[in-house]
C-alpha cells in the first residue's frame, strides 16, 4: 500500500464550519499531524477535539522559534527552513505506507503554514488538499454585515507589512481585511487613522471560536490582542435602493 | 411558533465542500428558497440536488431582468429593487410560522444576492447566516497553487469595474482575484496585459463544479466564458528557502 498526505482546511474555528469532506476525513484518520507552538495545545488540534478516532497517532509539528528572533532575520529563516525540510522528509517517509492527515486552520492555501510543506512535498508524494472557510470569511460573518457589494474592491493586508504600505493600500480599497493583527495592532490602527478608515474598522478576535470578541476597533485597546484576530472594514458598494423602508 | 430565515452558504459548488452545519440544515429543511434566472435550474438549487427532504416546498426567486438592461441604468435598478422588496416581504410573511432556508452560492456575505434581502429583512424577522467557502477559495485550490504567502497583498476585483481602475489595482497588488469575469473577460485580459500581469494569470471556470476548467488565461479565448469564472494571479511572497532540494 502507498499512502498520501491529505491536508485539510478546518475553517475559522467552529467545528460545524468545517466541510463535510473534512469532517469525514478527520473522523476516519489514523495518523494526524498539525503545527503548534512548543508547549501549547495548538488551535488546529483544539478544533478537532472530540472528533479523532480512538488509537489515532498524532504528530505535533512544533515550531522551532516563535518570538525570540526577528521574522526578517537570517537565523529565523534558517531555523524555519530546516524545520519544514525535516517535517517534509518525515511525512514523506510516513506516507510510504499510510495516509497522513495534516490539519490546517482556515484554508490551507491562504497564508497557511502547510504551504511551506506543500512546496517541499510536491512531486515526491501523493497530495490532496481540502479547502476550508478562511478565517476572514468567518470573521466578516460574525460582524453580521456583508463585506463586499457590487463593484467593491476588497484588499487583504497583513499587520506585518510596513506602515506606509498599509496606509497606501488602505486608501485605495473599498473593503479591507488585515490579517496577522496581534502585536501589530498599534501599527494597524495608526495606518487606518492615516488612511481615514479607522472609524469604520472592526476588530474580530477568535471569530467563531470560544472566547470570540467582535468590537469597533476604536473601542479596543492596543494591548493583549490575540494571534487569532482580524481587522475588517466593510464595503458599501452599489446596491438597488430600498423602496418600502424595509420588510413589513 | 415563530420561524426565522436561515441563509446558508453552499461553498464553491462541490456539495462535499459545504459546511457540516449547512449540510444538516439543508437536509432537514421543509421550506427552501433560492435565486435563479428565469427558465434556468439555478446553480444554488443544482448544488443541493439529491439532498432535499421529500415534500420540501421550494421558492425559486427569479430575477426580473438579466441582460436586457444595462446594469447601471435606472430601470434595471428599479426592477431589481422591487424584486428584492417583494421577496423580503414574502419571506417575512412566511417566516411568521415556519423556518425558511435560503440557499446562496459561496459565502452569503461576499458579493451575494442574499445581501439585498438581508438589508431589507434585518430587524423585521429572525435571521441566521451560515458562512460558506467562497468561490475564489474553491478556485485557487483547484489550481493546486497557494494564493498568498508571508506579506502578500491580495486584491479582489470585479470584471464589471472600469478598465482603468482594474489596471491601477492590478499593478498595486501581489495576488489577484477577479470575480464576475464572464462577458467581461476581454476587458480583464486587456487590463492584466496593461498591468504586466497577464502571463501569470489563470482562468478557473466552474471551480469544483461539473464542467470545471483550469487554464492559463493566455491560453483561453475570449468568447463563451461562463458566469461562474474567476481570474487569479498567485502571490510569491516571503518564504523560507528550501535547503534540501525538496523532500527525499
Ligand atoms: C498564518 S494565517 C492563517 C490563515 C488561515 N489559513 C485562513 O485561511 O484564515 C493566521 C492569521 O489568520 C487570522 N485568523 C484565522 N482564523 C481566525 C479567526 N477565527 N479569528 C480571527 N483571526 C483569524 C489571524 O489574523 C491570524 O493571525
Ligand atoms: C454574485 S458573485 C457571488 C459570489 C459568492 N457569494 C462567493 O462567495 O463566491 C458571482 C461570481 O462568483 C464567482 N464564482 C463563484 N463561485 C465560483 C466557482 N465555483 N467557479 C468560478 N467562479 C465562481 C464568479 O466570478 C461569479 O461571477
Amino acid at each position: 500500500m502507498t499512502g498520501k498526505i491529505i491536508c485539510t482546511g478546518l475553517g475559522p474555528g467552529d467545528p460545524e464550519l468545517m466541510s463535510v469532506r473534512a469532517d469525514r476525513v478527520i473522523r476516519s484518520a489514523r495518523h494526524v499531524a498539525y503545527f503548534r507552538k512548543a508547549g501549547r495545545a495548538g488551535q488546529a488540534r483544539r478544533i478537532v477535539e472530540g472528533m479523532l478516532a480512538p488509537g489515532v497517532i498524532e504528530y505535533p509539528m512544533e515550531y522551532p522559534v516563535t518570538t525570540e528572533l526577528p521574522v526578517d532575520s537570517l537565523a529565523y529563516c534558517e531555523a524555519l527552513a530546516s524545520f519544514y525540510d525535516d517535517w517534509a522528509n518525515r511525512l514523506t517517509d510516513l506516507a510510504q505506507s499510510r495516509d497522513i492527515v495534516v490539519l490546517c486552520e482556515g484554508d490551507p492555501f491562504f497564508y497557511g503554514s502547510f504551504m511551506h510543506l506543500h512546496v517541499r512535498l510536491q512531486g515526491h508524494v501523493g497530495l490532496e488538499i481540502i479547502p476550508g472557510i478562511t478565517g476572514m470569511t468567518g470573521c466578516w460573518n460574525v460582524t453580521g454585515i456583508p463585506i463586499t457589494w457590487g463593484d467593491d474592491v476588497l484588499t487583504v493586508l497583513t499587520g506585518t507589512m510596513p506602515e506606509a504600505s498599509l496606509v497606501r493600500h488602505m486608501q485605495a480599497a473599498d473593503a479591507l481585511v488585515v490579517m496577522k493583527t496581534g502585536r501589530n495592532l498599534p501599527k494597524v490602527r495608526r495606518a487606518l487613522a492615516a488612511a481615514g478608515r479607522l472609524v469604520d474598522a472592526w476588530l474580530v478576535e477568535r471569530g467563531t471560536m470560544p472566547g470570540q470578541r467582535v468590537i469597533r476597533l476604536a473601542e479596543a485597546c492596543d494591548t493583549d490582542c490575540p494571534y487569532f484576530a482580524i481587522v475588517l472594514v466593510h464595503g458599501h458598494g452599489r446596491r438597488p435602493e430600498i423602496k418600502t423602508g424595509g420588510a413589513r
